[in-house]
């Protein structure tokens, strides 16, 4: 009995690293990719003002080249937080507007978001994370983790590789949105999800305590880090689809 | 102003990989190694009850040779948890009582924590943090870090390198009792602080879900992982002088 009951539990693991991407992808896990400032809200957002997918790409040149090639694309991305020489939004959800993105293809370089992101590709399920959609990305990956009786990994992208104090809450956000208890969850998991319960009705303080959000505050983007650290604002799963991320909504019938 | 300001403050870092290990100590901050299940927790008690010092080995036969050398120490350790071969003690807290420990000298190799302390020994300052010193131990290192002006790292010994949940509530236990308010606290202390925060009210219950917790207990250490999880009942705070471990008190004047 206790076996069975074991296999029937889903694992959730939390990584931080690009070897921890690498385990993920091997272990045949759901991935949770998680960059709350800003690059996961940026998508998040994106596709929830109507834009049609989001491609994430590594490098500024690789943007650049794919823009070329697809002039009709909106090239958007950051490097340390700012926008670079000639492209159309930088990585602020707040630029992301209907007017703006609605039935647009969006080419996004980030820092660290978007190269996990690619980091991942090889996962058969890989989900952008943030405060805005915890709860919706939540109950996708458990529904599919149990489907699949596979994992969940959760990827706090962070900033050049560092620990994330935002990105660590929002996967405590998203664990304590599992709609079920069959979990076994890792000590890392379990940490992230005391943090979250602690700062819950503090959101928007603790979040600005952290080390990137003061640094994107002292650049003036103190709004775009109030607008991230809303809570299920949006029902949007962005979905890595082959390379472009698509709203999850039916897409994994047609995969 | 704003610069002497920042000087002024003391910088806060938790590691958990040996390369933090390395990074703290170029960097010359004070040294807190934590690893409360359950070798720091040991070495707070046996020191606590009288023992004269304590002589972290890295390796069970580097322990065994020392002991041949001098057969009036006390053997002990743990691999996976349980005592080697011919040890005196293992690695259980509650085996370092008085009668056994007062006045001795005890070689002590496990899995982690010592590794660690190894590890750390060209930095100046190194002190063994546990729940069982949190606030004497937070005193200590605060102190020392103001006169000498320099930052505080706490290093997670955890086990084989894993993140671990009793380790990282234990960092935020030791940073809440820093007796002073300029501190710079890195994203990885602050979520450490929130969890502690959480956590204080039901500490043997969430110590109790983590990882080892339950490897420990499934091996008849349920009184052990109790014993560990109590908060600030000594004031001991162990000290790496040269090779061996001793009281804090008053040591530092000779070194």
């Amino acid at each position: 009995m206790t076996g069975r009951k074991f296999t029937l539990n889903v694992p959730t693991n939390l990584g931080f690293t690009t070897k921890d991407i690498a385990k993920a992808v091997q272990r045949g896990d759901v991935i949770i990719v998680i960059d709350v400032l800003r690059c996961s809200s940026t998508i998040v957002t994106a596709l929830a003002n109507a834009a049609d997918a989001v491609i994430p790409t590594k490098t500024v040149k690789e943007a650049r080249i794919l823009h070329k090639k697809h002039p009709e694309f909106i090239l958007a991305g950051e490097r340390r937080g700012i926008k670079p020489k000639g492209f159309d939004l930088g990585n602020s959800p707040l630029e992301f507007s209907p007017q703006k993105v609605k039935g647009r293809h969006i080419i996004l370089t980030t820092t660290s978001g978007t190269k996990a992101i690619i980091l991942s590709k090889n996962a058969k399920y890989v989900f952008t994370g943030a405060f805005l959609n915890a709860e919706a990305t939540a109950k996708a990956a458990l529904n599919l983790a149990q489907q699949e009786k596979i994992g969940i990994s959760l990827i706090s992208a962070g900033t050049n590789g560092r620990f994330s104090l935002e990105d660590f809450i929002c996967v405590g956000a998203i664990v304590e949105s599992f709609p079920a208890d069959n979990l076994e969850h890792s000590d890392a998991i379990l940490a992230a999800l005391l943090a979250f319960q602690q700062t819950r009705k503090s959101l928007d303080r603790v979040i600005q305590s952290g080390h990137h959000a003061r640094y994107l505050i002292s650049q003036g983007f103190e709004e775009d880090v109030k607008f991230c650290s809303q809570l299920n604002i949006f029902k949007i799963v962005p979905f890595l689809k082959g390379e472009i991320i698509v709203p999850l909504n039916g897409s994994l019938l047609f995969y």
